[in-house]
């Protein structure tokens, strides 16, 4: 199968962390892809064996600082940037730009000089951060907390749902990667916000995650005994994933919009639930809706709408690609609860970085993505 | 100290799941508290210390079937049924009517004849089912699936939340324990509603609960591996839980309310999280009800609201008496978000209802309930 | 690649337990395997997007009772049982004997007469069941309560560890899946018993064991609240996998040996961990030991020994069919610790029947296995 | 009550940790404890109810820096330190050298100047750290990396194991909290060892932990992603605790033993097993051998010796102080299995602390620990 297909050769920025290591499990049994190099900066030099146990016997390649990698052999076609958010703005902007040496951030210059000098220029990018989804750079430091260091750039992105973006993605040379919530949310709500069949100023979206999402840096709030056999809300009507479905609902209406968003955090190591309180307008029914999303993903590899009276499941979904959406309707007359699952690693992230590099690279969406959910 | 009450002679009807041990972990140490026996139909003849090893060493009784009380000689002061929801109506009519042979259910007579003979005529029930919170045995019947069994007992019956209802648990001879969603929903919201802050028509509850909740009977859909490592909702739009909630908010406004309900199994153990969504009223912000909350709760023993931005968390009340409420604004404009954390089986349900006893024997309220939560 | 070979034509009985799950998970993406049909007496007529939600969209038959079997047009090449140890002796006898009616154990002889009359008489077995796995049917009977219901067939099982026994499961008929603990015990243990360089009469294996391990059928012992939290030993010196441990251990020896065998229940889903601690014999060290093993399993696709100081983590082989070894010097001399981590329902069950499969029809043996473990 | 007892004035150092935060909890239901002043580094200045929101409402001082502490006015007469290893020992010797100043380590002496300037000299400690359980300071350097600081101090400390030490804990100036693994396994396997039932040279700990006994200090390795629904054996050979162990062994004996001893870290919070193998000796049989334990924990508050058959489980003494000794025999002849579950927060360390404190200051020795165990 693998000779059928010309190797994608791929590098990781990242490749220590959760969504770095997802990408990896996905990527080491995917027919068209190579790993050309590996960073890490905590684990530099250290065998991936060691970093990553799970993935022995891949062959997988040593990371290496960012700033040692040797572009000129690499012969990358495309990069997967895991990092934190923030620094990825001023790595792109190098790799984007052929000859952009100026452009980069003063703080990080000498570090990155060489990296930029020696970068090819047909490098494609699927950025993993939040750094490039914010169309209004405006958005993005009020939420993000310092300026752009790309503004140049962000024009060039596209964000990158595949469901709802797939041309665009196809083309483009920097695909922002969505957050997991936004999926998970954007598939559920977007269609029904779009044709008018629920009110866009009255979204309530109620939201779980497994504790991945958090990431892998140690952190006393995602220590096992401050995380396990207990539920909290965070971050409360201050999360930057509200701002990043309001564009994206707001582009599918025409006009601004503001949701309601309340994450919490699980006790569970992956998958996110969104639990949306919606209300219909002009006598659409629960039924109505299922059926128009029903009809909208029929033809979606990587979306199922739940029969009436199935409530999606994250373990139903757990290390797969999968998306699923339910819809029922409320006690309370006129509105509806839309419930979407998926795994944040996957779908929600590392699984959808790679249906996103598929397109960009003319192969099968699905390919590599197969996978069955792993339950239990 | 326990010289200095007269010990209250306590029956068990239930001993045996999770509801019943919290009442005796938490009775084995109460000051006034005396166990004068217990049932436990498919454990009956077997130690507690089999049943419940971690209840040894407290000289509890061996339980019995229910039918084997030996009433003339238990002087019985209290009876707690931990029964399962409608089995209890039958049972507590017996417990309650000295004369009442020919009003019992024929299914069970032949089984109760002799526990109704003997049993006496004072003794109080704290019932922690369902079974008499419907002060409409019509509502009952529709949520409950079968006819109230007890319909003339039902006006005599006191819904036992403290907070909302202390000086009628005083006297009354009926408590009918609350709900554990109930308990966490209607403490964050009854004094909103009534006060005329929030929207009663537009209240959407998000409710996540701790497994412990479905109680103890093998079930498939509450194994470890069914409910580990995922989260889901259940029931939706159809717990029985919801119309309960509504009833009390009702009763708080003058006029009738529904409300959503939106319940979410949680893989832990203990604890129950409301994330309410309410539209604020006339000019009220966030803050405002927040203010009305802490200043109507200042004295409550068990309720605390927690300041501006702190979030709360089931693990903090994890096996305590506690509610701990919490109001943050929300993104949308007048709109706020309520959360309200309780330990299901504590302030939930067993705890709850010792609380409730202890009024009934004009006890200290908070005597026997005064562990500090258990963190991690 | 699914055109390369010729498709088996698989059925399951016992398909909607966790071992019947996890066959399916691995077989709807194996390039050879063919669904021809399942059974699953209590949810027999029940779409499995039902039973197993997360297996949705892969078009799998209904699954039927056993008796509904219609073997004239299945054209079945291979059958799993998946079912509970000792119903399964009487049916793969009914498998087996083309001729056998009046073999059948009188119990069931009505219901599985048709069955038995339409069956083909080439069809393959792999038993995931306990049934087959004792060379000595009085062992069987001693430890499984209750006499062996085909003695006559069971010199003609084959103990299906293919690491061990890899020819003869080749051309075997039936084959005995090995018990998830035996399998990882066995892969630690059998080399050095077989060469000598551990003493075979003093072998303590202290076991840990995710809940799957204990099926699907409603439990108190398996509720999520009776598991989480904690941990203890069950079946202290009398589980059924310690005389299994025995046999294959004694058979490498050339005389009967026993072992301790002390298993564990953890609070997780999926993974065995065995810690064993054996006496080293000669002057053999721990590095000894480790080099081995190392170099006995140098060729093995699902066998690895980590080096000096890696110890084996059960979440590094998740939902993979990998088995990791570890060994450790002792603080007591002349000592030494062996740890060995499986996925229990992959490696201990499922993944291993289906790489059985796989040498019985002559295909690579890791054909369908290659997923890469999931972390987190 | 607490009208019956003068107060001990209670100072603690390092409150912001796990074994602070189980110490508060107890403590601030204790009869006859007060709380003078609470220490935490990083937390200075913060109110208690922020670092633990669970103990909200119990009036607890803000922590301080540790050489911010004003001995004068506080009229200290215990000071517990739950601090890092290491850090205790030069602490410790401000405390209870009045004169002591020169004899502080060069590295920290100025920041602790003032505070052994204003010390009172008849303060008692109890250490939760391990700074003070070895005999042979040359065993701590060996073991802990560095030179013993307060060697001279080092006769002074008594081994806090109340059910072996009872009476030199009374009047103990300085008491060394044991580890929690040593709790369980010392409580287990003391009795057995100085009677002379088992050979002592041939003993195998196989040790479960939950999470908390790692601390509250972030670190990779006790993220909730990296524990949950997971095992492994960590500090395989080479864990502190089996030196602690073979200390108190061969003080019982008489003479040197060494013992296996490998942890493993449970998906848990709190809990700890230990499944000891041992080899009986002269015709001792497991029974015997529960029998003798029996009797010898017969009149012990804390420590209970499970009938034949029952397999002690940490969920069944969490949160508690209690002790569940169980005895079984092996599949090998002459061999037992001892198994000691505790739950390693509160017997293993804080409850363990509190009942030294209760031994120190001739009060009942159970006092704020009658706690039942909190399950599920």
């Amino acid at each position: 199968m693998s000779e059928q297909h010309k190797k994608i050769r791929i590098g990781i920025l990242g490749a220590s962390g959760y969504t770095g290591a997802e990408l990896l499990r996905l990527l080491v049994r995917h027919p068209a892809a190579e790993i050309a190099f590996l960073t890490a900066e905590r684990h530099a030099g250290e065998p991936m064996e060691t970093v990553f146990p799970h993935l022995f016997g891949n062959g997988l390649p040593i990371p290496v600082s960012v700033d040692e990698i040797e572009w000129a052999g690499a012969e990358v076609d495309l990069v997967f940037c895991a990092l934190p958010h923030g620094t990825t703005q001023e790595i792109i902007k190098g790799l984007l730009h052929a000859t952009g040496h100026n452009a980069i951030d003063e703080m990080i210059v000498e570090r990155r000089e060489d990296l930029i000098a020696a970068m090819p220029g047909d490098v494609r990018v699927v950025d993993l951060s939040a750094d490039f989804r914010f169309e209004n750079v405006d958005t993005y430091a009020e939420w993000y907390g310092h300026p752009h260091y790309a503004p140049e750039l962000q024009p060039t992105a596209v964000y990158g749902l595949p469901e709802l973006n797939r041309e665009k993605i196809k083309t483009a040379r920097l695909v922002a990667n969505p957050g997991c919530y936004p999926t998970a949310a954007l598939l559920a709500l977007v269609p029904p916000v779009e044709s008018g069949l629920v009110d866009p100023d009255d979204i309530i979206i109620d939201a779980k995650s497994g504790v991945t999402g958090a990431g892998r840096a140690p952190k006393e709030a995602t220590l096992f005994a401050e995380v396990a056999e207990g539920v909290h809300a965070y971050s409360v009507a201050g999360h930057r994933h509200g701002p990043e479905i309001d564009q994206e609902l707001g582009k599918a209406l025409g006009r601004p919009v503001v949701v309601n968003f309340t994450p919490h955090l699980m006790p569970m190591n992956r998958g996110e639930l969104i639990t949306a309180y919606v209300k219909l307008t002009g006598g659409t029914s629960a039924d109505d809706l299922r059926a128009a999303l029903t009809e909208r993903y029929a033809k979606e590899p990587f979306v199922t709408v739940a029969p009436s009276g199935v409530s999606p499941a994250t373990r139903h979904v757990r290390g797969s690609n999968h998306c699923v959406i339910g819809v029922f309707p409320d006690r309370i007359k006129e509105r509806a609860i839309v419930l979407s699952a998926i795994d944040n690693l996957t779908k929600g992230s590392s699984g959808e970085a790679i249906q996103n590099m598929n397109l960009m690279f003319g192969l099968p969406e699905t390919m590599g993505l197969e996978q069955a959910p792993l339950f239990p």
